[in-house]
C-alpha cells in the first residue's frame, strides 16, 4: 500500500461547523443513499434500500471469474482462492443489521463536516457466505501475527493519504464465529455498491469494518497503522484527544414516520384516532434489545416488541397510539441487556460518531 | 382527489437561495439517492443504483396478490385488471433513459431550495410490460375524453396540496405505441421504491410522467389540474411567467470522473499517459444521439460513439487522452439528431428544471 500525501488533497476542508451544509457535504448526500425510514417496515431491507457509505469509487467489476482472495503475511500456508473455491467452503447465512459509525453526524452541534447522515444510516439483510475462520485456520495464522488486516479494491485519497480501503480485527476477534466472507446478499449475488463479488461482514460492530470489494488478507506482526484503522473511526471529543477506537453500535432505535408527509420538510400529518406506531431497535456485538420506550408529549410508555428475528438483526418494536387533534412530538429509546440506554440529548464527538440520541418526530393530528 | 389545504404545511418554505444548503435541502438528499457517476459504465443501470426521486414515502407492499388497476370515467368499459390479468397481455421491454427534471437544480444560481441533485438523477433500465396503448383500446377511450390521468398510491402534501401524485398524458400520447405498464425492471419484479408492483414508463419524458404505484387511471373531459401538473414541472424564469410545461428530456451527456477520488471533496488524481474517457449521452423523445464532444482545458474533440443500446437509452461514448502532469479540465457535450446541443452555462429556471449545461471535472495528473 503506498501511503501517498498530495498537497491539493488537503485534509482541512472537513471542518466543524454550525452552520447551513457546504456544496461538499452535499455531493456526499447525493452519493451515500441511506434506508428510507419507511423501509424499516421491513424485517430485510429490500435490495437498493440498505444504505450505502461509498469512500471512494464504487469497483467496475464485470464477472466474478477471474476474482481471487489471497491471505497472506504471517501464516504458514498463503492461500489463493477464487469465489468457486469459497462456495465449495461450509455456508453460513447471518441476518445482520449494519449501521454506519457516522450515522446522526447532521444532527449534531457543531457537526463535522462530512457525510451528513441524519438517521438513515443503517439496515438489514441476511448476509451468506463462509466463515472467516475457517479460512484462517486452514492458512494458519503464526503466532508472531499481531492484527489481521482486510484490503478492498476501493482507492482514494482520505485525510490526504492515498490508499485501498483497509481495516483490521485482532486474532482473536477474527477467530470468532461470526463473522463472514460474503458473496450474497438477501439470496442474490452482492450488488457491485455492496461489495460485489466479495466482502466481510462482521456482525455487531459498525459497518466500517465490513470491508467491501475483499481481495486480500495480511496477517502482520504490529497493530494496523492504515488511515481508516487510526485517522478515523476513532471517538474523540477534542483534536488532542488519543480516543477510543469505534467497534460495536451503540443502543438506538428509530420510528416510522407515521401519516403523510409534506414532500419538502417532511412534516407529518396523521389522521386523529388509533395510530399504531412501529420501529426498529438494534444494538451491538449481539447485546439483545430489552425494553423499547415511546414517548408522545414526554409521556413514557412501554412498546410492545416483535418477534426475535435474529441475534444480530434489529428488532421490530410497536405501541398503539389514541391520536388526538394538534401538534405532537413523538420520541422512542431503546434499553439493551447490558442496561445501555439511548441518551435524550447527544453525546458530542468531534468527527460526528456514534449519535445514538432519540429519534424525534414532530407530527400534526387532523 | 381530495385537494386538502393545510396551514403547516406551507409552500413558501422553499424559496430561491444562493447560498448553502439549508437542513431541509440535506435530509431531501438525504432520502433521494442518484446514480454514482462511476455507474454509467454499466449499459443497464444495476438495482439499487438506478436514481430515485420519491416524493412522498415509498407505499408498504408485501404482496402483489391484491393488487389491482382501475381505468374508468370517459372510457366504454371500465376495466379492474390484477397483476396476473396484466402478464396475460402482450409482453414488451424497452431499454429506457429515465432523468429526473429535477437534476442539475443544485449547479443553479440562484436555486431553488428542492432536492438539491448535482448531476446523479439519471440511469437506464430495461423495463417490461405491458403497452398502455392497448389498454386504453380495450377499456374503450369516449370521444369526449381530452386527459388520461394516472394515479400512483403515494400520498402526501406538495406546494401546501394533499394530493395523492398524480399525472396526465392527452389522449394522443397514451394511445402512442411506447407507453408501458410495467412490473418488471431488468428481469426482476419492480423494486419497492421503483413502484412494486405497478408503474407507468413514459419513454423519452423525464421522470415525472412515470407514475410509480400505479393504482387508477382516469379518462376526464378537460386538462388535468392535479398539483404535478399544473403547481409543478413547469419550465418558468419568473414567478408570473405562464410557464411551458416539461415533457420530454433535453441532449445531456456525463463523464465516468477517471482517477480516484479524495473522499470529502470528491477532486480527483489521475495517472500520467494515456486514459480512456468514457461517459454517456441521451436525449429525449427517442432522439438519437448525433455527436459527443469531449474538450480538454477548453479544446474541444470529438468522442466516438459505442454502439446503440436502444432507441430510448443512453449512448456510451469514449475518446483516448493523453494526460500531462498538472491541472486540467474536462468538459463534454452532446448534439442530437436535431441539432440540439449542449449550453456551455446553465439556462436559469425558477425551479431548477432541464439544467443540460455541459459537465465539468477537474483532475489532477501526476
Amino acid at each position: 500500500m503506498s501511503n501517498l500525501h498530495h498537497p491539493i488533497f488537503n485534509p482541512e476542508k472537513s471542518r466543524l461547523t454550525d452552520g447551513d451544509f457546504s456544496r461538499d457535504e452535499v455531493r456526499l448526500a447525493g452519493r451515500n443513499s441511506g434506508t428510507l425510514l419507511e423501509a424499516l417496515r421491513w424485517d430485510l431491507t429490500p435490495a437498493g434500500m440498505h444504505y450505502l457509505l461509498i469512500h471512494f469509487d464504487v469497483p467496475f467489476v464485470e464477472t466474478a471469474d477471474d476474482w481471487t482472495l489471497s491471505i497472506g503475511g504471517l501464516v504458514e500456508k498463503p492461500l489463493t482462492l477464487t469465489l468457486d473455491d469459497l462456495k465449495r467452503r461450509p455456508v453460513r447465512s447471518l441476518r445482520v443489521t449494519l449501521e454506519c459509525a457516522g450515522n446522526g453526524r447532521a444532527g449534531l452541534t457543531p457537526r463535522r463536516s462530512s457525510q451528513p447522515w441524519h438517521h438513515e444510516a443503517v439496515g438489514t439483510a441476511e448476509w451468506t457466505g463462509t466463515p472467516l475462520k475457517g479460512l484462517l485456520e486452514e492458512a494458519g495464522l503464526s503466532p508472531r501475527g499481531r492484527d489481521v488486516v482486510f484490503y478492498g479494491r476501493d482507492r482514494g485519497f482520505s485525510g490526504g493519504i492515498e490508499h485501498d480501503y483497509g481495516r483490521s480485527l485482532v486474532p482473536d476477534k477474527a477467530l470468532g464465529d461470526d463473522v463472514l466472507v460474503v458473496w450474497a446478499m438477501n439470496g442474490a449475488p452482492l450488488l457491485p455498491q455492496h461489495g460485489f463479488p466479495l466482502r466481510l461482514v462482521v456482525p455487531g460492530w459498525y459497518g466500517m469494518a465490513s470491508v467491501k470489494w475483499l481481495d486480500r488478507i495480511d496477517v502482520i506482526d504490529r497493530p494496523f497503522d492504515g488511515y481508516q484503522q487510526v485517522g478515523s473511526y476513532i471517538y474523540r471529543e477534542r483534536v488532542e484527544d488519543p480516543g477510543t477506537p469505534i467497534t460495536t453500535m451503540r443502543v438506538k432505535s428509530l420510528i416510522v414516520p407515521p401519516g403523510v408527509p409534506d414532500v419538502y420538510t417532511r412534516r407529518r400529518l396523521v389522521e386523529r384516532g388509533r395510530v399504531e406506531l412501529f420501529g426498529r431497535a438494534w444494538s451491538g456485538a449481539g447485546v439483545p434489545i430489552e425494553k423499547v420506550e415511546v414517548a408522545v408529549d414526554g409521556q413514557w410508555q412501554n412498546a410492545r416488541l416483535a418477534p426475535d428475528i435474529g441475534r444480530y438483526a434489529w428488532r421490530g418494536w410497536r405501541l398503539d397510539w389514541e391520536a388526538t387533534p394538534g401538534e405532537h412530538e413523538l420520541m422512542c429509546r431503546a434499553t439493551d441487556a447490558n442496561g445501555d440506554v439511548q441518551p435524550i440529548a447527544p453525546r458530542f464527538d468531534m468527527s460526528g460518531f456514534g449519535n445514538n440520541a432519540v429519534h424525534r418526530i414532530d407530527v400534526t393530528v387532523r
